[in-house]
């Protein structure tokens, strides 16, 4: 079995950029395996594809290689980078996407993405594009110029350090997690929202306040935890853990974000009940 | 040659939904060959997944695995399941979804999904997680945390018996076939709709009411069959036998379901001329 | 490593017509890598395809095997072609769609799609289904007949000629160049537009007038090139030469498309400045 390479961009569908990478990362090394996670990020939305990444990984084998490209800052001043954690490595935009390669207590406590120091047995490196190619890089696609050649480097069995010099702080968002104010609410925001217009937060399951609770968001107001996305009836709104452990708001046989108007950013309170 | 299996839901590419059930088939098969049919059927229909599904199964090579996850009831008290036929393997809920597993003879005459017996030939088992991992599911995302672990098992070669214990009866829909009145006429019903705004009805072309038929539609009246799609005027709409074998309307380099105003579940009528 | 095929068509993924594609690929030659280009093509426009398509090529290593499906024409007169290069192999319609496979100096010099002779190097063959299969093809899906069997054999090692007579002339698109009139002034058009609203013009690098330039494009007058997408404060149009070579206009942090209303064949005019 080879070596898998993951695909998590902004990039769509529409145009070739996700194929043009995968002839890069094929013409690298012809035997990797590419999955796609996602091409569906927002726009530019750096933090919504560190959510995504993070939860997308643990379904995957050790050693599986994700490649991630959410970089609104291509061609500017900041860095290429991969990393190599125990698990597997990462390679992507210095900008925060690859925040999944830390573990949460070395990533900053709060507030935004920001510059931290890579804990014990996390190592990364600038990717230098002359290592790679005696081509320059366009200043409009690193994804196919040097992140995926650079993933197929790595998916051959090449060492990190083959990629460029070593670096010692890396950018990372802080964990996701719900703020929980001084008198038990938890103010959430919406992380992402799916097909089925299901918002889902960054409260996690154990930060719930008591084993029922009740959220508010967008003048309406659920009781939770629901079992399942059915137990109501059609047209009712379930408050229920998500597959990767977050609280979630959906609509039985509907579309919560539509119905709602609710989208990414958007706040959500949870309460005790 | 590695073992193909392929995926249809309803999940969209937007979240990482379908890219975590590759990783979970991964995980459990490193070798398997992974091919989308659709992740495009519309959320929670199931019946048109059902149509899909067996539209497509045609095109693969003897021994795939159809692992197919359109699933309103996940959580629920709905089974999962795994069926062998003589051709291919089936993994999904137990809700009509996997109808094209068995032969047209065994399935209801006629009205929605209901359970029936299996035939002589055709295997299933209730898929017990069990025998797949040491975590329980979630009670959200049974693509990721049952479906795909079964699909990979019979991928790898294990016999349908490893996945749970044997049942008899499972739920499936009447063949796809237009309701023929007494009097000739045909009432047919959109089964689905195309990227091209395509309008594919439930009519087999072999019941169409002579060689030369029309089709009534949200007011407009087509005469049929047209051999290809470009045989009328731009901006014409053409009725003509598609590709699965089912009479469908189309616009000549238009969008037959956008000028009409039509979508899946309308009513079409079709009758001799 | 097997061969890749790359596919790009304008079928969308909603339905099942790319994964029954894929399947009879896999079919034809169960060890083929199958790369998706795009499947966005807007809905039977030939020439944003052919664009697509010439563009994405040069990622991709020697020797891979393109299927392109934008077909308006299907179950008609046009024929169906295979052509082989020094460096790949084509399959598709004969509509000007595979106008990569010739070198720019073989292709008309003005105008739209037309009939050329085949240069030296190049060789071509009009498809025969009879080679491929016992069962008549549909004749409304000969992506899924015809071109994707054929894919299948070439990518398996059967040498052009199996496919069907050689042909001396084959339809293509004059080179992707925007128009110079007599004053300097450049007449681009629009020929793709992505998921970010970048708008991809006709215009090379090496037509601008100049070292600097100005576009002016539905009442704005933007200054170019800006070295990135996000050269400019948020909000503010950019000209900027893209990751193939053409001058394209963006938004930064923004949606150039959208904002402007514009999009394929809608003119752009470039001049010094």
């Amino acid at each position: 079995m080879s070596t898998i390479i993951t695909l998590l961009t902004d990039f769509g569908l529409q145009h070739t950029y996700v194929g043009q990478m995968k002839g890069a990362i094929l013409s690298g090394f012809g035997d990797a395996r590419i999955i796609d996670l996602t091409h569906g990020v927002r726009p530019q939305q750096v933090r919504e594809g560190a959510f995504l990444l993070e939860t997308a990984i643990p379904a995957f084998p050790l050693g599986t290689v994700h490649l991630a490209v959410v970089d609104p800052g291509v061609g500017g001043a900041r860095r290429a980078i991969a990393v190599e954690t125990p698990n597997a490595w990462f390679v992507g935009p210095d900008n925060g996407l690859l925040s999944a390669s830390l573990p949460e207590s070395a990533r900053p406590a709060y507030g935004g993405a920001a510059e931290v120091e890579l804990p014990v047995g996390v190592r990364s490196v600038e990717i230098d594009w002359r290592r790679l190619t005696a081509h320059p890089p366009s200043s409009t696609f690193h994804g196919r110029d040097i992140f995926a050649p650079a993933a197929a480097q790595l998916a051959a069995g090449n060492p990190l350090e083959s990629l460029g010099p070593a670096i010692r702080r890396m950018t990372a968002y802080p964990p996701f997690r719900a703020r929980v104010t001084g008198d038990g609410r938890i103010e959430a925001t919406i992380l992402t929202v799916d097909r089925f217009g299901n918002l889902i937060t960054d409260c996690r399951a154990e930060q719930a306040p008591g084993a029922r609770f009740q959220v508010a968001i967008a003048g309406e107001v659920i009781e939770g935890p629901a079992q399942t996305y059915a137990a109501a009836l059609p047209g009712t709104f379930v408050a229920i853990v998500g597959s990767s452990g977050y609280i979630e708001i959906a609509r039985t046989n509907g579309n919560a974000a539509q119905v709602l108007g609710i989208g990414i950013g958007d706040a959500v309170i949870i309460s005790p009940c």
